[in-house]
């Protein structure tokens, strides 16, 4: 399929219209800090192709004052902040769960995360300045300029997030990706950036902010992005009471080696990501024989970085033959995976968190 | 066994001395509010008698001003503070453990766990009166007055929680129960009550808060309650490297009908609890086909007490035979619990979070 940002990109294209696309695993976790050529990109619509200079970013609804901000002012007239964060998409790892039925959606391998430092100015900041209530039952709604399409309908992309949520200190309007100005595909010149949440909440090509009563009734965030129970379908969805992703699971996926990898006899290092929003990854379990005998992992986290992922590595011999590689994470309350993706499927392929296994062979 | 708060108690005896105690688990849920007497009681020594118009709280270590209050000055010189809480002991649903391998400590079925509004004054505001720092670095101890046995040492009871626990609003300094002086099975005249964490942490008859550079040094904290990996025996672990019990996983349980009943065809409801410290409880799965199929569970949670319980109720048809009967639980992040015990076995049988199965006759 046809790459738009090139073939030099590298990653592994999973749709082309919108343009969803995730980087191999191995190259995924070469660094600590994702460059923004191997972080995932997911549309919903065609890349807007914005003027920082007069470009606008409004703050409107329940203010006291409504603000129209230059992408000049926000620089200028707010703190700058810094924040090392885990962006993964609602469906990372939904690959996984077509071994059990079929789901809707991109087949996400486990790439669709990535961990990088925003730059920007908190979103607390810029609503303080408009005068607005920390009231626990309103939602900021973020609205954007990408033109999306789904279900036959054509609509503008807008979602929103508890006030609580946009009041924490993590959360940016952020300019930046790793001290450059964002790629187009990440959302030039402005994104929101909700650490923790799932990455439809930090929209890109941000153009409006607006305090409100309720969420935002644009599509994705009221007919998508809804974790619902196994025995629903497409056909019996209500959307009304299916789960708002927000927060997500804690969860972890080997990265290196890759499915199918044939492998020399002699010691070889496993590599992957682990992530635990709201808590600390504590303990990363790895098997080589299917999750009967498990062995512990080595742990890289910036513990300044309370948002950012955890990489883990585990050296050992697997002798030859084919072999079941698992990876499952406990965070800071004792809590674990379930084993098998039937424990997480649902028809809509969120949120897969079942442990990761790649099989190997060794000649 | 004999249990020294009388046979009217009802509680379940899991060990005499130190006594151990649980309620029937059909009576654990009869009320959001778990009456004193039908609250699981965990000792580690004897029960102190203390005299309450005697006993004396002293605040001790880096505090600017070493404090000695009586019970009656807590009372009167701080604000008054409510909080419904869920107390659960970390070896609860340790029983189901046995079925994997043995393990130590008792054998705890699913109600070493209860719902109170504890009342008493904030520990952070005696903290405060006392002058410390919000360290991030620092631990408060609590120093209690029962004395314990355990590997044949003798010690007095003795824990510890972060400062930041320490501060926040929900963790009590709690002369009460549901209204009621504290029973002296339950810490009379004063406890410790921190939501959210492991039960050994609420220390009862607590005569000494101390603020400290690193965790207390008592048994309890530094060579017990520890999460250790399932590869780990008794022989091997090495207690600096356990993960220290505070948070505690997501968790559900089946309370009626009990396990072996003999149901009569017709609706029956089934009930128990769930709780997701740190988040909420989104929704409950109950299966009655040992995990084929599932549906969803009615709940019922205080939503002005995020530290309360959540109680599910199901109504199923169950035609005549043997049933296996599931529940699991989903919180707010979309997390959900592992199905089997042997995924969540350690040596020391804490946080058992497997999915909770009941297996019923229908005749």
């Amino acid at each position: 399929m046809l790459n738009p940002f090139g073939s030099k990109s590298g990653l592994i294209v999973r749709s082309a219209k919108p343009f969803n696309a995730e980087p191999p695993l191995g190259q995924l976790i070469s660094d600590y800090i994702t460059p923004q050529s191997a972080f995932y990109v997911r549309s919903h619509g065609e890349v807007p192709r914005l003027d920082a200079s007069t470009h606008r970013l409004r703050v409107t609804g329940r203010v006291q004052q409504p603000l129209e901000l230059s992408m000049e002012a926000l620089r200028q007239e707010f703190p700058w902040r810094r924040v090392n964060a885990v962006m993964q998409c609602a469906g990372n790892r939904r690959g996984d769960l077509l071994q059990v039925a079929p789901v809707a959606g991109d087949p996400w391998s486990a790439g669709a995360i990535g961990n990088a430092e925003w730059g920007g100015v908190a979103l607390a900041d810029v609503l303080r300045a408009a005068g607005t209530e920390d009231g626990a039952e309103l939602h900021v709604a973020f609205n954007s300029l990408d033109d999306c399409e789904a279900n036959g309908e054509r609509f503008r992309f807008g979602v929103s997030i508890p006030m609580a949520k946009a009041m924490a200190p993590e959360v940016l309007l952020a300019l930046e990706m790793n001290g450059e100005t964002l790629a187009p595909q990440h959302g030039f010149p402005l994104r929101a950036v909700v650490p923790g949440f799932a990455g439809v909440r930090s929209a890109k090509w941000l153009a409006e902010v607006s305090v409100q009563d309720r969420p935002s009734d644009a599509e994705p965030q009221a007919r998508d992005y809804k974790l619902f129970p196994p025995q629903v379908r497409e056909e019996t969805a209500d959307w009304e009471k299916g789960l708002t992703i927000n927060d997500m699971p804690l969860n972890a996926a080997i990265c290196d080696p890759e499915p199918f990898a044939d492998l020399r006899t002699g010691t070889v290092t496993l590599r992957g990501w682990a992530v635990a929003t709201a808590r600390q990854v504590a303990r990363v379990d790895v098997s080589t024989d299917g999750g009967r005998n498990w062995g512990q992992a080595e742990l890289q986290h910036d513990s300044a970085a309370p948002w950012s992922w955890t990489l883990w590595t585990m050296q050992v011999d697997l002798p030859p033959g084919e072999h079941e590689l698992v990876v499952r994470a406990w965070d800071s309350a004792g809590q674990t995976q379930p084993a098998l993706p039937d424990d997480t499927w649902n028809w809509k392929g969120y949120l897969n968190a079942a442990w990761h296994r790649v099989r190997v062979r060794v000649v």
